[in-house]
């Protein structure tokens, strides 16, 4: 599920509302609010997002991360995961809802309220939060919009909702996929502290096929294994990671088929959001083949796709392989440092640059390793007016290419791919005053 | 041994100068050479850097990259620890000599015609590199390089050595401590590809006193763990670190005064290599304690100063204690996911900042940890002539002052210091096009 070249970004929007159609059973709608934190006493807004089903269902599934400081809304939503049914999901960004003073209490009121104003039980609502950590829930400006945010409803279109969850993404995320005469819809929002287990990554799956709550969940645990827990961009784990599956019950389907379209939505979500990482100029695709074990496998993909020198070196377009065996060595010598890397092999577009211990490098070479790299550019850094602060001259992924790079560890039958993105002055930028 | 101000680059080398004499029984040199890579066909220069001593000894340690891709001086270094004596140490900074063909004759050629040069055999001499991964050491370029060498030795001052083994570093770095009638001399190079175990850093601790080959080994090995694996700039593990001690074993001296005396040195040079990594504005310090083990709070303390969103807020000034949350719980969620935080404190510049699972945070508190930041920088980024190049507009260390985080995590007795440094657009420059 690549996506094609875009020239604009209203090419790209009609190429998304194109696959927006929201399930049977599902409505969402958006409102805005104005709010001033009281931890810095600065005008501040945000997007509140509504996700209902038309009836409450038992189906339904979530993950969440693993930072042992999560969010008042993942300890809530664990908890609703023991619940019979589930309504709705209420969404804010601009405020995380982490280790902020009384932070479950102020998720579940919201919860409650929600729940009188849309007929359901507090405990069918699961709340989402994403935004600045230790920041406090305006409650009482959100419980104020919550009419507002009903009236908004509507059984379209998801575009609304992937629109509202984002925060410094560039652009929104949707994909969808056909099963039988059934359907599932993502959308994700996610750009930064991403290396999920998940990242600070939101991702809401909706579907009207007729999945049981057990077989769903374990979809959900195999889906986000082989696709969201490979990818970093930055390699921090979020505090408010969530993923969370839906089903209206609406259309019968067959199991594996549901499966394997589950997964290809995952994958295609999870390639939209390192392309749209912060900062990020190439998507780096690392496959890693011949490990001992899938764990290894994808620790050498982290590995790779975190190592800061060879970001670096993927935005300048230089092919400096030699970060790429560091990288490698460096993540082999601190967790197998008894396996022997002598029958390593290692391509880059398709190229073979390393076996038994050397490189294979000339001048040549090196020249087409700057084409693949330049050839998978998304754009590159513009001079900012005041000479520090980059911005990313396009709000919209302009092709689906990658940096392609294939390690042979030479050691077993294993296998993972990772993806990941280059380090950038707009990452820089984005990241050293993010919140003002 | 916190450095003073400085006022300009002459003030800090003065001070260098002041105490960069070289303990009895050893004598330094350099020279300088061009060569064309054979991998990429631009011509590029070299130092050599020579230290030897005037009566081969038994008295010698090192320790080396625990990355599982080693270059070939380390392999060759690995052997000369089991040989009876070392005479001589030979540097080369611009190739590291790692995964090129025949990259452990190519050391060993040098090093046995280095030996001849200087009457001694070529397993007294220990052969280091440093610089980029993958090309071929120019063997017979360097070879031709020996007489000037040699006649370049002198036994007064350390500076050219310091000088003469830097890659990226801004200035050099020079350390000493007297020991009794006896001193120890270190240099350090080292500036990026920078998380111990060790990092592509190379230091040469040279001291006349005399400690005994393996009390010598075990006092570098505790002193190595206490220091420079404890500080990290880009998590990146170099191929090719070495950390050598040599002894002239001139000077009687009492054994726990020489081991305090060189983890002192070493904890210098760790702080001089962090305040010169690449692109550093800010030096982080992090303290964690009440940590159930010295694993755990080294792996705390390593996962905040390598958070690449917590080290682009620090680069802003911009305390974003959320992401220093987010660092503790990522770490403490991948590697003791049983534990509970719930009793963590936190302090930034000595202001309680977090308790009790939530932040304390209001704008007095805001203020003072932005002052606390501005006061620890060491420059701020200069808008570059094209526009995306930055480069720093200082070549020596203007003050020693740090950003101070300390962690409780309320668990134990155990604790650990790390030092790291901010991630910033020096950083993406230097290292998007570093072989160039």
């Amino acid at each position: 599920m690549m996506h094609p070249e875009f020239s604009s970004a209203d090419a790209h929007r009609a190429w998304l509302a194109a696959q927006s159609a929201l399930p049977q059973g599902f409505r969402v709608g958006t409102t805005r609010l104005n709010f001033v934190p009281v931890e810095v006493h600065k005008p501040s807004a945000m997007t509140l997002t509504l996700l209902t089903l038309d009836e409450p269902t038992d189906a339904f599934a979530a993950v969440f991360t693993r930072n042992a400081f999560p969010g008042a809304p993942v300890i809530v939503g664990r908890r609703r995961l023991d619940e019979p049914t589930l309504g709705a999901i209420l969404v804010n960004n601009k405020v995380s809802n982490v280790c902020a003073p009384g932070g479950v209490e102020a998720s579940e009121r919201l919860c409650e309220a929600l729940a009188t104003e849309l007929g359901l039980d507090a405990r069918q609502v699961l709340p989402c939060s994403t935004g600045v950590i230790g920041w406090r829930l305006p409650v009482d400006a959100m419980l104020t919009a919550l009419p507002a945010l009903k009236a908004s409803l509507q059984g379209d279109s998801v575009m609304p909702a992937a629109e509202g969850i984002v925060t410094t993404d560039l652009y929104p995320k949707v994909r969808s996929a056909a099963v039988g005469a059934g359907r599932i819809v993502g959308i994700a929002k996610g750009a930064g502290m991403i290396e999920p287990n998940l990242a600070t990554m939101l991702v809401y799956l909706l579907t009207d096929c007729d999945v049981p709550r057990e077989a769903l969940r374990e979809a959900l645990r195999d889906a986000v294994d082989a696709t969201f827990n490979a990818m970093s961009i930055d390699s921090d784990t979020s505090t408010s990671d969530t993923v969370a599956l839906v089903s209206s019950k609406k259309v019968p389907c067959e199991l594996s088929a549901f499966r394997e379209a589950l997964t290809q939505v995952c994958a295609a979500l999870t390639e939209d959001v390192v392309r749209n990482g912060e900062g990020v100029h190439h998507v780096i695709r690392v496959t890693v083949k011949g490990a001992p074990d899938r764990a290894l496998a994808l620790g050498v993909g982290k590995s790779v796709v975190n190592s800061p020198l060879l970001q670096c070196a993927i935005c300048g377009n230089d092919p400096n392989v030699g970060r790429l065996v560091m990288a490698i060595g460096k993540h082999v010598g601190a967790a197998r440092p008894d396996l022997d890397l002598s029958r390593c092999a290692i391509a880059m577009a398709g190229r073979e640059i390393f076996r038994d211990g050397a490189f294979r490098l000339d001048p040549e070479t090196e020249t087409a390793l700057v084409a693949h790299m330049k050839s998978a550019e998304l754009y590159a850094s513009v001079a900012p007016p005041d000479g520090v602060t980059f911005k990313p001259p396009v709000r919209h992924p302009p092709h689906g290419r990658r940096v392609e790079i294939e390690v042979d560890l030479g050691l077993g039958d294993a296998k993972a791919t990772v993806l990941g993105g280059d380090r950038t002055h707009e990452y820089i930028s984005e990241n050293a005053d993010y919140r003002t």
